[in-house]
């Protein structure tokens, strides 16, 4: 039988794994209200992003009464702190869902993606999707191989969003500037939200390794 | 006399203090590289984030450390924590910098800023570095007034950005797509570094008194 005190360490996994189902399901609504243009969907994405937030609030609340209470120290301690960091990048990844989806209501009714966009913005949101998914297994079960996983997935991204920028600055672009803009700020809403989930998988590695993940050159002692 | 543990705590603020320096030290050379096009300032801010990394890391590797050994509670614990998001963000500030920079390097030796714009980026890059000061002088002081006054430079920053795209959208545009996705990606990095120097400055609020700022909607217990 486990303890209260790990009761509540569990209790807190539960909830960021929670954080990214709410995440991955805005950021998926958030892609269909942009190609579809759909303003009901992009609206509903906007106001859930509050749900997001109050899980946020009740992790930090829990965070810091646990740490005034109990006092943790060595692998608890570390548990906790890479906890509040990973409900900080997952809160954000809900905020970078609701900029997405922000766009489609500003063009609403017309789609802010350009046809010959419509195919990488679409990969895109399923990476996404497919990488925040992996973090909230990985939250789970402490699976530092899928964790390593994500590396790949976000390389991909970082794959799409370089073509975007080619498709945008290539001779026969036809849509002038303000459809550019509109792609440039998506494609970097994109980017920021793959680049917070892999933050919070290799959180994971170090959590259950002690260590950070190979070629995390920029890693600090706790920051990615 | 101020106890060892008090001592370390008085380290850990000036070390954050030095990052403010030192990251508005990169914004100000990265918006002069980015106006003057100059290549080797550029390359400057990029080679030293790294100064700002490694001390983020000393920031965390010493909040971690106290943490263990002295098992804080209360104000204390509240102040640790505190300082650990402080340095998160400025951290990122630094990346933010280095972003800039990295637009005025690819541009080179043109400038990535056209001529009609010139004037809004100065603003935009005077307004971070006056915030990103005040945040520096409000953790080095505990002063909660200065805090208070980077939400009234936030919202000129806010402004600015706004007027950017007015620019790139109006029908007078003549540069082309490329410019405006240089511009729009940089406006961007402007707008963030401002959101994360009043995110300090609200930490030092919270330090302070406890609660978060008036009119911070979206605070919850340690997030802004």
């Amino acid at each position: 039988m486990r303890d209260a005190y790990h009761e509540e360490l569990d209790a807190l996994t539960i909830k960021l794994v929670e954080m990214t189902r709410l995440v991955r399901s805005a950021i998926s609504r958030a892609t269909t209200a942009l190609l579809d243009a759909d303003l009901e969907l992009a609206e509903s994405v906007i106001s859930r992003d509050a749900e997001v937030d109050r899980i946020f609030a009740e992790v930090e609340a829990s965070i810091f009464e646990l740490m005034a209470r109990q006092q943790p120290v060595a692998v608890d301690l570390r548990m906790i702190i890479t906890a509040l960091r990973m409900g900080t990048d997952l809160e954000r990844m809900g905020d970078l869902a609701q900029h997405v989806a922000k766009v489609a209501r500003l063009r609403h009714p017309d789609s802010a993606i350009p046809p010959e966009l419509r195919a990488t913005i679409l990969e895109m949101g399923q990476i996404a999707e497919r990488l925040v998914t992996k973090t909230g297994s990985c939250i789970a079960s402490r699976d530092v191989e899928t964790a390593l996983e994500l590396e790949h997935d976000d390389d991909a991204m970082d794959k799409l969003h370089r073509k975007l920028f080619r498709v945008l600055m290539a001779p026969d672009w036809k849509h002038g500037v303000e459809p550019a803009i509109d792609v440039t700020l998506i494609g970097r809403y994109y980017e920021r939200y793959a680049d917070h989930a892999v933050r919070v998988a290799r959180d994971v590695v170090y959590l259950v390794t002690g260590s950070r993940p190979h070629g995390d050159a920029n890693a600090s002692l706790l920051g990615g």
